[in-house]
């Protein structure tokens, strides 16, 4: 059996401005270590999936970049969306890339921006995902074991378990949108519904044959690209395609309407590192609870700030519960409990013409 | 009548760190403006005095800056105190140096760090003191119309009126101590009292004069430097006898001592730009009351804040009354109340052994 890894980078997201930009979104960025999210991706893979066979799919904005953070990777492994389409066009994309070389492989499909911290589970659980889904021709999701009612990511509710032995596989019983918080705590206590990943595993030509039977039109997009792929006129058909293919995530134009379904249980330690707030997680903390990423820290009555400093020394007298951040061009200052709304100050820039710090 | 400028230097103050530091004191630094407090106090002087009958009375470690920053200004009329010896000693070392071209010249003493709003009204009040010393050979200072019962200067208490005309002439009764808020109060009410501004007008031989009436060591160890000063022996001289002078202040050693007194009543804008506080009074603000100083600034819901971002883009979401610094290697957050105390950081910085931030 081939194992391909499809890393999906096509993110943009401005939940971590001003250190992530429209140039260089929080994949790219170094938000723990040296290594960006995207390379530690590439990193974790390395026990499972030669270079040679792990693709990125990210907008072609980002293509350069992605390619210099990667240069173990063959160029053509780097596809360009000229458009975002979402995740069924991009998976799609991916699938047929992999099938051109081989339709039996299984492709392990990635987000590019998350955190895992056991990576030697990481690995088994994508094996065993990997091995059912080529054993049964089925599509695999990882359904992470929830740690709190989180209202901030999709659920997949489990069926009859087929097999106990950890990471244990079920049926899926259904899929649910982000719940409110008294659903989540039902799904919690429940102990029946894992948060939706994003991670996947697939053979290309199940995926191509799901596409074909629940999203048509993309199939028929997909197949006309197909000869173009790992070629020299892939840019050029991607370009010419790639546009007018329907934009509808994986998850509900494939997932929720395919009967071909499993999920591997995940219990991988795990981040989306969805904002600021989300790093008082991973970076260490002093006694008083501030965590500085990348400088040392001077705190005088100081409590629960996030500081990242772009290596400088920060020096804190008498605040609390600060985030601040220091770019080359931007210094960010807002309460913790406020760093989700960090869009409206871009709202602010745009309609002032500032697109120089977006 | 020949005017010298002899320009004050010496401070190595910390309140604006991490702006300023021990090796680029407040008075080198451009906190308003492109042009340093130092600079600014030259350029003020134009009107007034030529650039080679301006002294800088600065200490070695912050020489070079000052000939950098003042190119205009022949070398040697830059002098640098091996180790600082209080203002008595830095006045009777330019007035022995002004001695040495022309006794009768008016010495101008004037501080390198503070800011002065109204520069035509500076000039006349400065014309005025320079003339009042020249004729009747007195000790002048300036003082300062109160605006609000500050406790952080000294006060001068006038006497008699000598001349009512702007900027009116009085005696002298006596010097205080910078008071209690209470005290404070009554002096602001009482109308009689100003605010000592280390400002003072002089004829060189007068204070050389009155030296060798009140401070006899002193005057013998600047008799023992003249002859080698405005020569090329000036350095090594200011090496052997400078740091044996006495450590004593003027007002204490010199002007309270003395019967040879008047002030001039200033009523120029001034500030002593006494802390990042004080900034908020000369940066410009926005419709929140937010002071950025050297680059754009996006504020939602935040107020009186004062910013200073190195050029940056200041981005502030729901945060008030702080004070913000960045420079190459330092990140400051604390509330504009506690600015004052950022002393506190540096005993701590000492302490750990990162000199390399003070």
């Amino acid at each position: 059996m081939n194992f391909y890894a499809v890393i999906m980078a096509g993110g943009s997201g401005t939940r971590f401005w001003p250190a992530s930009r429209q140039k260089r979104p929080k994949q790219l960025l170094c938000l723990t270590g040296r290594r960006s999210l995207l390379q530690q991706t590439v990193d974790r893979l390395s026990p499972l999936v030669e270079p040679r066979r792990i693709l990125v799919v990210t907008g072609r904005a980002h293509a350069e970049q992605v390619g210099d953070q990667l240069p173990e990777l063959p160029p053509e492994n780097i596809l360009a969306e000229p458009q975002g389409r979402n995740t069924a066009a991009a998976c799609g994309l991916a699938a047929a890339w992999v099938a051109r070389r081989d339709p039996q492989a299984v492709c392990l499909v990635l987000p590019a921006d998350h955190l895992i911290t056991d990576e030697t589970l990481f690995v088994d659980t994508l094996r065993r995902a990997a091995e059912l889904a080529a054993g049964q021709e089925v599509l695999v999701t990882l359904g992470l074991t929830p740690h709190y009612p989180a209202t901030g990511f999709g659920y997949i509710e489990t069926g009859p378990t087929l097999d106990p032995e950890p990471p244990s596989i079920s049926e899926v019983a259904a899929f649910h949108e982000k719940p409110g918080l008294a659903t989540a705590r039902e799904y919690l206590a429940g102990g029946r519904h894992l948060w939706n990943s994003g991670m996947f595993a697939w053979r290309a030509g199940t995926l191509l044959d799901e596409l074909e039977a629940h999203q048509p039109l993309l199939a028929q997009g997909l197949k006309e690209l197909a000869p173009a792929l790992c070629g020299p006129d892939q840019d050029a058909a991607l370009e010419r395609i790639y546009p007018d293919l329907p934009s509808i995530s994986v998850d509900h134009g494939v997932l929720e309407k395919s009967s071909r379904l499993r999920v591997v249980k995940a219990d991988f330690g795990w981040s989306d590192v969805g904002s600021w707030e989300a790093m008082a997680e991973l970076w260490s903390l002093d006694q008083q609870g501030n965590a500085c990423q990348d400088g040392p820290l001077v705190a005088l009555e100081s409590q629960g700030n996030l500081v990242s400093a772009g290596g400088r020394l920060t020096a804190l007298l008498g605040v609390e519960g600060l985030v601040a951040v220091v770019t080359d061009d931007v210094l960010l200052i807002a309460p913790r409990s406020r760093c989700q709304e960090v869009g409206r100050l871009l709202e602010e820039l745009k309609q002032r013409d500032q697109e120089e710090y977006l």
